[in-house]
């Protein structure tokens, strides 16, 4: 517990209003996308840099433990105070779009600023913010920054690390930093942004990002493919890629996927198919949208599409996106408890990784319904159990670890967006050699060296 | 001077053939494209990553410094042995092309790799590695990591740092890690290809490097614009990338290098104007190019361009590439010593900043003819004086500090694609704070305790 002194000096700091110890927000700010949950000691709601960099510092000098955190939408635990502590929490003060630079196609925003806010506001005055995490209605962009965020839109347009030019933040010693500009270009000095991306708040707190916008391309359009194995539409998103397209999105359904999300939405899905491929191509002609559905649907059926359909409207586009939206929910018909990873691998790998997947479930007999970003190589894999039944639970973290040595094993990561937190920290050592943990601790150490912030988190306590 | 029993211990390593102490081999070794020169005390050749390893644990056992090597064509002496030790050049040993993965689109190199033989080598294959560096045809991969080299393509492809998937490479300790995967994405741990991209070899050996390759754009067009004024050139090049067009290239030639290319070539350019830009774009579609350009004409047009000229074909083209690529040399007429630096700016702000460079130019009556990469805000601005005349090179640095001055105050920085190393390094407490500088310092610290892998670069001393 956090002593009353202390509870004194940050409420010198941020003024009466913006702190709190109440049970009511210690259970609020206690919890995440994961369902674990630790109460912190104190919620500390900063209105600037300032306050930021003056309570670092009493944390310093005194040892306190404090936790940054977003929207609290992580899946792995980022932004939970395990260790107890300060939550230091954006979302009150720390939420503004500061300037929308469009000179320089810049935005400039607080870490408490939710994703889609930008993209709105951005898209109004014709640029385009692509990274588009599945929690962007909520998500901060604090937030995917410290866990380098993916999205649907990342076959083509990268991630969140691709549109980071610069950040200001605050290292744990209360010393104000800024890293990058405004510019294309900068090798002055270490990438020190490069570092703090996907940091999950271990090493500085952001205060400031300044984010790249890019023109918003003018049309846009929508397909899907039918595949009867899911090997053949594996073969067909890689083969896609290397063709010369680059669609925007290339996303999957499995078959067990399909099968929920019709058993939940009676949307006329083909329940046999073995694979969905939904995919969008985007730019600024109809002319160059054509060549490359032409070129997708050419690749599609030479690797076993059975129908090929693209959207004539809005309406169509919306009508096949809606099973890949809705997959995530439907799946829970499976099992009320699921284990929800985003294992990443080499695009060509994709067909043996979901044959070994499936291996996993067979041998374990539970389902593993498996969708998401293939065209960057990112499988949301679920393994689905009755949460009720600890012995179903125990298959469960077994066939996780299975998963993972099988991702490992075919080149792959533990995590392509959802990073590491608490929840993956146990499987570090099958990713990492003791060697580079240390490094990973050494850096942690230069940056934090009284493990003030966000300790326990990577593996690296 | 390194002792005889340290000589036997690398020859112990890397055998007779790999080690040289004699004078030949330490002039040979003891220069950069900065035309200093300090002489290292033995050049080693590596043969693979073990032999690196097992260098380095000497070193840092002994305090003995090492400087990494690529090609030595560094503009800003990142690759001279300035505290004197060992030279450990990639050049011989270390310079395959490991594999070309088509399916994943990935190549996998060693450190030496010369950059223009990677990208024959995936164009013969249909796929593309975009950052060209001026250096192509003689700088290797890793020196373009060390430095995040950039190039003509940038404006649409990004630069080096955009391409690195995975690095390997030996600590100081002489512990071999690799970080990176042949991912898209990957948020497990610490971002160590991201801080050790241009960190001009002073934290790791780079032995391995994992490149994003692309699919190769199906065809290109070249067209130049002629502008009576710099500033109206200045404000189409912002305009253009705002208007939704991302040209491959968008580079440009100010008065001073317009003339210089024509005395020293004849070419009949258009002496009396104010600038030049030529601008590159590609895609799959023809119909594509023709409103790629058409876009870029009309923008143009309504910022006062006098002539805008679309080449019909290959020899047109190189024809008006010509003036671009014989820039750098035609300008020596201007003087026989040439301070050449690489400031880049948010791209609105270059018709203030050529406004400032010419102010500059004005005050101390001497030239500074400017070209470049202004597509992503990256202007070579050349400070040209007599060499032979101490005043005129005292006045020479008198404005690069004034350059320098002017970009940080318009937002931009020292170095978009050269780096610090030893030239820029009296600078850098213009760009960075004490803070900053001590959080490189604590960075470089956790690498490298003993301070022996390329000390005293980047101001960091």
């Amino acid at each position: 517990m956090i002593d009353e002194k202390h509870i004194k000096h940050f409420t010198s700091i941020v003024g009466d209003d913006n702190i709190y110890s109440d049970k009511a927000h210690l259970i609020a700010y206690s919890y995440d996308a994961t369902r674990e949950h630790f109460e912190p000691d104190a919620v500390i709601f900063p209105r600037n840099e300032d306050d930021i960099s003056a309570i670092l510092k009493h944390c310093n000098e005194h040892k306190i433990v404090i936790v940054p955190r977003g929207a609290g939408s992580g899946f792995t635990g980022g932004a939970l105070p395990s260790s107890g502590g300060i939550v230091l929490a954006m979302e009150k003060h720390m939420n503004k779009i500061l300037e929308i630079d469009m000179k320089n196609m810049v935005a400039i925003v607080q870490p408490g600023v939710i994703n889609m806010d930008l993209q709105r506001a951005v898209e109004e005055v014709g640029l385009f913010y692509p990274p588009d995490p599945a929690s962007q209605d909520y998500s901060t962009l604090g937030g995917n920054v410290s866990e380098n965020a993916g999205g649907m839109r990342a076959a083509k347009y990268g991630i969140t690390k691709d549109y980071v030019m610069a950040t200001r933040a605050v290292l744990p010693n209360g010393d104000i930093i800024k890293a990058g500009k405004r510019t294309i270009k900068d090798v002055a000095g270490y990438n020190i942004s490069g570092i703090l991306i996907a940091s999950e708040g271990t090493l500085a707190v952001l205060s400031e990002i300044t984010l790249k916008l890019i023109p918003k391309p003018k049309m846009t359009k929508t397909a899907m493919g039918i595949f009867d194995s899911v090997s053949e539409a594996m073969e067909a998103v890689y083969k896609t890629m290397a063709s010369g397209i680059t669609p925007v999105a290339m996303e999957f359904l499995d078959n067990l996927t399909i099968r929920a999300v019709e058993q939940t939405y009676n949307k006329g899905l083909p329940v046999d198919a073995g694979a969905l491929l939904v995919t969008d191509v985007d730019g600024n002609l109809e002319e160059d949208l054509d060549f490359q559905l032409a070129q997708i649907e050419k690749v599609f059926r030479e690797n076993g599409c059975r129908t090929f359909k693209i959207a004539k409207d809005n309406a169509e586009a919306a009508d096949i996106w809606f099973a890949r939206r809705n997959a995530s929910q439907s799946i829970t018909i499976y099992g009320s408890k699921k284990l929800n990873e985003d294992v990443t691998v080499p695009r060509a790998v994709l067909p043996e990784l979901l044959e070994k997947f499936y291996a996993i479930a067979h041998k374990y007999d539970i389902n593993i319904p498996c969708f998401g970003h293939t065209g960057d190589g990112n499988v949301h894999t679920n393994v689905m159990v009755d949460g009720s039944d600890p012995e179903q639970v125990k298959i469960a973290y077994q066939a996780i670890e299975e998963v993972f040595q099988a991702t490992v094993d075919l080149g792959g990561t533990l995590s392509g967006e959802h990073g590491i937190g608490l929840a993956k920290a146990p499987y570090m050592s099958m990713a990492f050699t003791e060697e580079e943990m240390n490094l990973f601790k050494s850096i942690k150490m230069a940056f934090d060296p009284n493990n003030i912030l966000n300790p326990a988190k990577m593996g690296l306590n």
